[in-house]
């Protein structure tokens, strides 16, 4: 065993599972902040995997700032257009001149925004709806060395921050997380009138769980309102067949309510994004690293997009504890309820945090003597592979908003 | 008694000051996330008393998104100076056109950062340290007419939201606000060598609370090295003596423990704050509605600071949650924590709620049901006087960050 | 004959082709100017194209104020890469709303600048190597309904302006004009490396013809410095034998002159244009509408890309003498030397100007009296068929550069 | 004598006073393509001094491309206001790392601009009327040692470029760019109700003359209609008189002939300059460095202000052959016109162009071989003391629009 300070304790409270309210939101990939997160952790893999390339460690970074300024859209029944494009600018830093080389930041991260955009939100023209430009200044150069040579080393923390993990997700987290991950992959491959722009709200109050989606509907694919009123009914439908395999409570799906279908006031859009229209974004203001927002939980106010992954402490442990959070559900029997914290110390190194704390509610029947062993040994297993966090971070692995 | 949905419960958990560790945050004004936070703030305040002082009425209008991109500086002892500016975008929503007038929407936000800055962050010469840029569209003018008429009516919830507010503050909690409100405000004003950016993290295990203070030295008034020392070490000696005031607990105060000073790696700046050199910032990433980073407490992810104060949900819900819960607190005896969280339905009236959750963790000679009666009533009566929050954001009198 | 002001005199100096030293420039497509100019003019006539197309008449606007701002690159034999990109400002005012109905210009806007840089700049890829902004303001609305009603009318001359054309070409402008063209058409299309960033400056000394030639090299298509100077000595060739397709003069061609192949200091590019590094580029700054630039001769410095061809009385007078100059050379013999100017008045009809002077150098053997009404007659028609210019720029058939 | 290549000829052409019909224009300092030009030389007159005063010597800088994005304002009898910003975006390259020193080249620029703002505009209030922004890239610091060392060297031609200066200036150039100098000063100091916009053109026809005036009129100092009328008046009245002083010729002087008085469409402003409202405007597209844009005679199209004064070469040899121009016109009798054309040759020493040509009208009773040894030799001293340019150029004491 490792001489780290782990403390696993019972926690002073109901598990969320059986709290009796409940509230938790996720924004989907085609969300103005989403947008943001998701254009900023592209830039800083980029970055990230192109200084691997090409010499041969993670130089300085940090790209956690994008801003996306919303555009004016024409949405029309049959297909609209785009009257202002949308812009966006990518901020951050990045090491530009690294021993005689020049490495293009820029460019890497407009190509890298690019290619995400093709990727996530192909409605969006590239250039025409949408103007991505970029600021990056240069890295400090201070905490250039610490990825990528031969030997691993485990950097120091740079900052005191802390990250949270908690596992496993209520079945109205399920909800949420699920329906938005199968709205825009499962759903939206089979019905092209979903735009990408779906925030899903779950409220839970005891045993009856309420789900409000809002889905931006695509209007190309949308000839007329009774095509979408269809469609509207449609989500519905699909949200309330995937909650019930989450869930055995009652489950009421509402979509678009704050449609005003008879003034013609609908969630219709050109793009799938309300982008598109007034809605402006940037980066760590929606989903936390797990994918949700969740005020019944402890969260972090860091925003993990973007950063650097090899010393951003912040990122790191949100990451991290996550996974190990996951892993110990996964491993070990009886768990109810489980958080945990990872608090770093500025210049320790990361391995070794200040304190991991981790609270557990057990099952009735399980003592937490018993799988006290068990939990503090992934939790030490987790700390002590901390760079394989760095690693499947570099490789778009991991998820971060 | 109204009709309200008012649920008063006690909370399944210790009061924070009872839980073992405890994390706290707070950023001062001349961090980068709080200049954006109290720019995108001055900007709505500015708005709604012109359209006030134009049209009659608030207008719509959202500006909670301004970004900052670092600038690049020179500091030396004794004076250095700014070399790349600090560039900030304001971006957001404004209606420019209404019954025939034309608002000055644009350059309204403009003199609001500009006076903000100027009372602020004086160290920054505006437009040359710092230039200030805007892209405000248009308001969809949906919005429009919910404030400021001869009969205020209390506005539809625009959207599914929540605010949360807690008191009282714990100890760890008060000297980290307070030891950041008194050095921006006294000690600075004896001691013009301590910048804006002031960044105190509080950490309690037990009864052992650590401070750490991150704070900006301005080089015009420290002519060396020695004198550097010196202000660090007065920055701690006051800090130590704030926290005193709040806590018996035993408290170490660290000041800028990341210096180097032998190697002349310090944390000196021409103007006072980070975002001159590398620390770029944004709206809501960081101080929630009651100053605070508070991990330990359920926290909204809504920026609050920049929002339209008469209809955005989320702003009001944060605020008057927290107006609540410190007049509870200071109405009613024997609360040792206290949680108010309110949740809104869409297209109800705002003083009307979907929930208002109250969680209560009384002392231990307190029954709850005694006080229960006055907690629903101050409760009730924030609730039914829910438009002075608007009118106190206007007036500039609640702080957003 | 028409009542309109046309006076045909002899002009007092020699012709151009006569004079001792003569001065003659043309900056390449690929000029950072020129891109400008290039990108002004497609945003204007795609603009018109839209508005018939829309609303069935011409709308108020102007696009002649593009900006570009260089980028930085890292060229190498073989194949280097762009590091940062440029950024190009697409400024003018459009007409937004009309009846009702929302033109998306600055979609539009983008949409022809990325076409047209797709299909001149092939090398540049569009949102990486350059990204494109664009800020349109609002028309005014004052001129909108002037050019594409049933009916066209003669519009009003907006601005106390005037425009002026020459022709014949002298010889040297012909090889500086034509060197260009057919190395960026003919030479490039087999010669790869070539980039599009041509320029080329033609002094005449007497019977004596210096063509100094900027060519940036592609590196894509140089793998070494041997191959470099193969291309320069190519360049050199073909240009000297373009130049003596239109002269018997003695030609001396330099490529260039500029390099210091020793030191490894040479006009290698990533993309064929300085752009690229360091060069930037405005509108109006380059070629006048006759593709070149010709201290010799009277010019106006009217940009003309970029401006509206109904009402812009500076571009449509450039154009309009231009051609009538061209037209009074093809069809009159005998003509030496003529320039055409056209002296606008504000408020009467484009077609009446103030005064259309025709100054003109005869051969020695032709008499000015036999031309004069065969002249006055082709200005005659052409003031009288001004409209035809405007359809020709909408066509995209008149090149304003 | 020196070897240089000077050429004294008689010119082919009637002088400019003597051609039938003449057209000169200036664009008064309020213009938005003036403003442009004017900040663009202040922030080159900036940096050369600072790198002086820095580094002993002036780096390389080029800062030839401001570009103005016009406002919008709502103009009003006793006082309007500004709506949306006029955008002003500083373009080009300087040194900004120089042995070990960084040159805070942005901070300059803006300083600058702000100082040039105030002095010369001082209506519009900067960064509130006025954003002004910097995109500076690094300059590519090839030619860096040429001006400022102990011994004074003649730079090299970095570019085959010309220079072409006239003299005298004929009546109507008097009258056009005395009268927009008198009204901006002496008509400006006791009138505030004149703006700084003031464009002039002069048109003349034989012995007549035209001269038509644009002036914006400032809405603070502009209570009424009858105001306005009256100040219209005054400025024709005064221009009237002006003109007088130059010449005998008959003079017409119209103002604000677009003017509808009856419709209330006059040219009222907020700030004195149409950048407030659609008029956007950039660098070299106005006034040639004589302070005229002079058709009638041979214009170089190079863009003067904010360029390098110590090696670019267009720049130098445009004030230069003005310089030298008007030192023969006073120093020698009976010149009627004049005109210096300066011709570099890429790599040889600035003070030996390749060839300097001087086309003289001389009075009828004048014999050009008797004044041409005094012609050559002010010429000849002129390109020997070219340095004595930069010098004034840095000192602000040569106007370059």
């Amino acid at each position: 065993m490792s001489e780290r300070n782990i403390r696993v304790e019972r926690i002073d409270r109901r598990a969320v599972e059986d709290q009796e309210v409940e509230i938790v939101e996720r924004k989907g990939i085609g969300h103005p902040d989403s947008i943001c997160d998701g254009i900023a952790e592209s830039v800083g893999s980029a970055l990230a995997r192109e200084y691997l390339d090409r010499v041969g460690k993670v130089l300085h970074f940090n790209t956690d700032e994008t801003q996306l300024v919303a555009g004016e859209a024409a949405p029309a029944f049959g297909g609209g257009e785009v009257v202002d494009p949308i812009y966006i600018l990518i901020v951050g830093r990045a090491t530009k001149h690294y021993e005689g080389q020049t490495i293009p930041t820029e460019r890497i991260a407009l190509t890298a925004a690019r290619e995400y955009l093709e990727a996530e939100i192909p409605k969006l023209t590239f250039g025409e709806d949408v103007v991505v430009d970029v600021k990056l200044g240069e890295g400090s150069g201070d905490l250039q060395d610490v990825f990528g040579e031969e030997e691993v080393q485990v950097p120091m923390a740079n900052d005191t921050s802390f990250g949270v993990g908690h596992a496993p997700l209520s079945e109205t987290e399920e909800i949420v997380y699920n329906a938005e991950q199968r709205l825009n992959r499962e759903f939206a491959a089979e019905n092209p009138y979903l735009g990408s722009d779906v925030k899903i709200m779950g409220k839970r109050e005891g045993d009856s769980i309420d789900v409000t989606v809002a889905a931006a509907m695509i209007d190309e694919h949308v000839p007329d309102m009774d095509a979408y009123v269809d469609a509207v009914a449609s989500v519905r439908e699909y949200v309330a067949d995937v909650a019930s395999e989450y869930t055995d409570r009652d489950v009421s799906v509402y979509v678009n309510t704050a449609d005003a279908v008879e003034a013609g006031s609908i969630y219709l859009t050109v793009t799938g994004t309300s982008a598109e229209q007034g809605d402006d974004g940037s980066v760590g203001r929606g989903n936390r690293a797990n994918g949700l927002i969740t005020p019944n939980r402890s969260m972090s106010m860091e925003a993990t997009s973007g950063k650097n992954p090899v010393n951003h402490i912040g990122k790191i442990y949100n990451l991290l504890s996550t996974d190990i959070a996951e892993n110990v559900v996964s491993e070990v029997d009886g768990i109810r309820d489980l958080r945990v914290r990872l608090l770093s110390q500025i210049g320790r190194p990361i391995d070794e945090p200040h304190v991991a704390d981790v609270h557990v509610v057990t099952e009735d029947d399980v003592d937490l003597e018993t799988v006290r062993p068990e939990i503090e040994a992934i939790v030490d297993d987790g700390l002590a592979n901390v760079t394989d966090i760095t690693q499947r971070v570099i490789d778009g692995e991991l998820d971060t908003f």
